[in-house]
């Protein structure tokens, strides 16, 4: 046997072995905890890969979309699609269907709102997921309340967490949390992806964080429309896109929240925090309106650098705490850190005397585990002092 | 020209001027009030068809599936279908989209929880939508409550419904109205689609209605399984159907909001009312628990016949309000009368001094805006003496 030919059997053996292990699939799937009630697809394996089964008799080909990834189904003789994924990160990840080229929501799932559209999701189980199961514990509300934004001129909505004590002595006053979602989602993703209110529950339950209230509205925004109905012109992301939501925050959510429940309506007791979008919308609110806030959580939206400090010295002595927190896999590819360098940032505000903080998700990315996993970790920080 | 021929000529005519009536499609859509944010289809137009479209491009056929009816669409040279409904009537509708054999949600619609799944729902504007549109009065809140059931062993969900004076006075104390869904339904769908919410705000800011919280549960019951994981024998609707609901009722969910609400705990501040199999559930438990409900409310699911107050003599001494409803299309089918002449009992138990109501929906079947109208005016009659 030549050396060649050696070398090209080698080649060829892990070839094959590459090929082996990509078609192994662990045999140990089970519906995945956010499926529509009864239904037995999608299911989840071991491994964390996402096996999806739809009756299509008809269609010419069928795939599952998961994590920017199309993965082709294959039909049985009874016209039912059945494939699956690679394995995907532990936690939450919107997916659809391909049918003959239709994007539409799998049947089987419960429904969420992200990418700007109602669509499916799946829950990979994850080594910490204790953290935000619904376990037998004082539960607190989630209220669904709308009210008339003046700045807006329309009736909008948001959701309101009250603690489980919060109905028990009608005389005691809470500090209240601001809490943003990220682009493509809206007012519904904190209670249902990020599930914040069984984060609070158990964290309460467990005396591991002081109560409070948290809102969840609706930060997206677009750029006004001239008289023709054209977009106005300008740079994108306009500066409005935080501003415009700041004018509704300050002028109008923050003084309706102060009105109908029992806060503590002071700087002191108000802290705003988001992901992705809602970060950044974070970052540019709380450092022109530090006079308003004073605990801050920016979750995978870049971070406060020594520079915006210098330029906006209020924050410095406003601010009592700032927590800056990435998924590991976004550390790595450095995408969401608004070309800065956050843990260096960190370490200098730290030095200039700042309670700041750091956090990384390990081993995921700009996804939900890494926003739960954040907020189970500021939550804790937050009105301590 | 001979008599036949004359005759022949004359159904011609007509045929085909019918023909030409079906062919013609008012052009006047507009986008559905329940489209996701953004999205122009599904659209209605002043007729009440729907018209939906769909970019399939690799799809063999694509059906709009409404009203338990199939509507081909027709693909234009960018794969995108479309097509529309016959007219449907007033209110919400539930659909879907079958694209080559797959019943899929529309990704145009919202969605909304019947036939026992998460699917697409449409708005035909009504007369009267005026009633639960969205208004700049006060608002009342939606509260997502979880639950501990001892009867269940598991945790529940309810949305409670608190009038916009709620958090006003905090010592004042207000009647409750358990208000069930329908069959294949769940406790989202007096909020979602019965827009119960928004009945009470406009009512209330009206000085219409008298203010009451409104516990909206699920009724949703299923015959307990053997050991081996069957379920039981027994009929179908088992008797159970309706006890294993009360049980949860009576022992969890009333003492449970009479725990966490400023309730009237006491029987003549204390309703009940359902839809459809709610309403059956409504008619088993009040006729049982006459010493819990002191009014009632059956909208499209059976009525209360003298021979049922003769054999439970104390809902004749202890229900203040009955309150009995149909649309105009199930009286003339009589499908839901449960073999009895709803009317006929209502005008008997009115003979006897029972303060009872009979109210027909016009032109509406076994569908939300029955439901919606007939909740407007039981809403209006409740605690009032």
């Amino acid at each position: 046997m030549s050396k060649l030919t050696r070398i090209l059997l080698t080649l060829m053996t892990f070839c094959l072995m590459f090929t082996v292990s990509l078609a192994q699939v662990v045999e140990d799937f089970k519906p995945s905890a956010v499926n529509q009630p009864g239904r037995e697809y999608p299911q989840v394996n071991s491994e964390g890969r996402v096996r999806v089964q739809i009756s299509a008799p008809g269609a010419n080909y069928v795939q599952l979309d998961i994590g920017a990834v199309k993965y082709d189904l294959v039909k049985d003789e009874n016209g039912v699609w059945i494939g699956e994924s690679a394995p995907q990160d532990e936690g939450f990840h919107y997916y659809q269907l391909n049918i003959d080229g239709a994007s539409v929501p799998d049947p089987g799932s419960l429904y969420f709102y992200g990418a700007g559209r109602w669509g499916s999701g799946v829950e990979i189980p994850a080594h910490d997921q204790d953290i935000y199961a619904i376990k037998n514990v004082p539960h607190g509300q989630v209220r669904e309340h709308f009210y008339f934004s003046e700045t807006n001129q329309n009736t909008r909505r948001c959701f309101v967490y009250t603690p489980p004590c919060y109905n028990e002595n009608t005389n005691k006053r809470y500090p209240v949390l601001y809490l943003q979602h990220g682009g493509g989602e809206n007012e519904t993703g904190w209670s249902a992806q990020g599930r914040a209110g069984f984060i609070m529950d158990n964290l309460l339950a467990e005396g591991k964080a002081k109560p409070f209230i948290i809102v969840m509205d609706n930060g997206t925004w677009s750029r006004p429309r001239t008289a023709d109905g054209e977009r106005r012109e300008g740079p994108w992301p306009p500066t409005g896109w935080a501003d415009g939501f700041r004018n509704t925050l300050i002028n109008d959510i923050i003084p309706m929240i102060d009105t109908n429940y029992r806060t503590l309506a002071d700087q002191k007791n108000r802290a705003m925090a988001g992901l992705s979008m809602g970060a950044m919308q974070t970052r540019t609110i709380t450092l022109a309106n530090s006079d308003v806030f004073s605990h801050v959580g920016m979750f995978s939206g870049g971070s406060i650098s020594p520079d915006d400090i210098e330029n906006n010295p209020d924050f410095m002595n406003n601010v009592k705490l700032l927590f800056i927190s990435f998924g590991s896999r976004e550390v790595e590819s450095g995408r969401y850190n608004m070309g800065a360098d956050p843990k260096a940032n960190v370490e200098e505000l730290k030095k200039k005397g700042m309670d700041a903080h750091y956090y990384v998700s390990p081993n995921t990315a700009h996804e939900w585990q890494t926003w739960r996993r954040s907020f189970y970790q500021f939550a804790q920080l937050l009105f301590q002092n």
